[in-house]
């Protein structure tokens, strides 16, 4: 019989959930929407019966040995999502409380996105036999999850890691978390979006974007364009490398990792990215660091990859370790 | 019979030295110039000298468990003292390895002195029975030693913890790292020197410090004047705290501590560095992390507190945890 865990990424648009392996093999998975459950109960009652659909179709093959849950503003500690924007429910839900009521006996896990898709790269990824790493996940917003002396940080709040939430410029660019010049106004699938419209203002250079609309533009568009050599869209990369190669270069006097992984849609412009990225950040980084960061692309990026993320919360803690 | 631990505390100028008990009392100490010793290995037997003749002092009472050390540039991986612009060696000396000669059967452990500082403050400061924290050393430097997990945070090279080395202003001031606008050189002893200058040439305002020059001015003598309402030196303290306040803003974002501690001479400054740091900070933070982490003064503050940070290395260690 092989042991199985459930990883389950809640989106705001899906939610995912699957089987998988130790391996990282997804043997199965299955989705739903998620805004089409404002009730948390009943949220949750779907997940549940999704799960059990998997585990009764692959029968006696398998054994579920706990359930790891990615989502946005999740919290470890307390088991909770708190106050996530873009899920439909208010206030904190106690996620990890409701699932306990369908499987009492085993380990249930929830963190946030970014540090689900740590642990993921630390299991199954490029960041095995590491002890200080940082992942970057590159989606509508920027998450990071912090690695040090093999685990996770949570810090006192169980908040820890949002890099997405230093500060560019105190006069910067509005932010949802209502401060200004936050990193991810800038380096996200949103902040390249805004970088866009700001050197359309800028300059009168041609591009194809001049015919397309603010909400009509996607990351995946501008990426496009880089590759297809559009002036813009190779400035808006450069710029965006830019600043995330100095964030990063202040990162890493703090925690002085041995790889920075870039994760999801962004890092899919490839060199655009990393070029810049790792141009600015060894230009600015303090000298006994310099060369000794590895920025690599994530090593379980994919279409899986927060369910892969969210699998690995529950192989980590059958370890014994921490996360 | 009592067990105790040698702190040293490598500085630039001297070298000090004492036996401590587990509770951070100091028994007894001793001190010798550091820079007499341009040959390694006659400093490290000049300092076993030392510990030796307090050890004989002290008698049958004692028993010696362990040697701590603190210093500029330490390596704790690597036990190491590498290129620290203060002190009389060149290249990487191997400190740990020259004192095992003399304390074969001991743990000799050596750091930086803010990691030290650090240790220090778990093990008998006002970090005592918390997992996640942070001390920033106010000193010539901005030296830092973050706590997450209850683990210090060494990074994959040994030197993570270097927050005076985030850039306030990549156009800023000229920092003896080779970069430019660096955290130390605004918010540091040698940093509220620089800004007294500063003030004095962007406004005529009176100022005592109008007779002093830039190499006979203090940190001290700052202190001294703010407290006696010298509006530059006001000022300055109230621009230092703004960008420490800034900083510490951001570090949060990262590791999320339940206290930050600050410790060495601007500390002394009492409201005037603690209020403008508090009021940018909170100012500055993201809101999931608002009002939740203390600004403290450090509880193992004085004129042994790097000699008791050092002994704590020992006391840590013993009790199995890696730091």
């Amino acid at each position: 019989m092989k042991k199985v865990a459930v990883g389950v990424d809640i989106g705001g648009t899906n939610s995912v959930y699957g089987l998988v392996d130790d391996q990282g093999h997804i043997l199965s998975e299955g989705v739903f929407p998620t805004r089409n459950y404002p009730d948390s109960d009943l949220y949750i009652e779907e997940l549940y019966i999704g799960i059990q659909n998997l585990l009764k179709a692959a029968g006696d093959e398998v054994e579920l040995v706990g359930v790891g849950i990615g989502a946005p503003n999740g919290n470890y500690y307390r088991g909770t999502i708190e106050n996530a924007p873009n899920l439909p429910w208010k206030g904190p839900i106690s996620v990890v409380e409701k699932m306990k009521r369908f499987f009492p006996t085993l380990p249930v896990i929830l963190t946030n996105d970014a540090n689900a898709a740590a642990v993921g790269e630390m299991i199954y990824g490029g960041a095995k036999g590491m002890k200080d790493f940082l992942v970057v996940t590159l989606g509508t917003g920027l998450g990071s999850g912090f690695v040090a002396n093999g685990q996770l940080i949570y810090g006192y709040t169980g908040f820890a890691g949002e890099l997405g939430h230093v500060t560019v410029s105190h006069t910067g660019r509005v932010c949802g978390c209502g401060r200004k010049g936050c990193l991810e106004t800038y380096v996200s699938a949103t902040g390249i979006k805004r970088t866009i419209f700001k050197l359309m203002a800028d300059s009168m250079e041609e591009s194809e974007f001049r015919h397309i609309t603010f909400n009509d533009l996607t990351a995946e568009m501008i990426t496009k364009a880089a590759l297809n050599g559009d002036p813009l869209a190779i400035e808006a990369y450069e710029y965006t490398g830019m600043l995330l190669g100095h964030a990063l270069a202040d990162a890493v006097t703090i925690t002085s990792p041995e790889a920075i992984f870039l994760f999801g849609g962004l890092a899919k412009a490839g060199k655009y990215i990393f070029e810049p990225t790792k141009k600015y950040m060894e230009m600015h980084m303090m000298p006994v660091f310099r060369n000794k960061v590895k920025l690599l692309p994530s090593g379980i990026d994919g279409k899986n990859a927060a369910v892969l993320g969210a699998s690995a919360l529950v192989w980590q803690s059958l370890t014994g370790k921490q996360m």
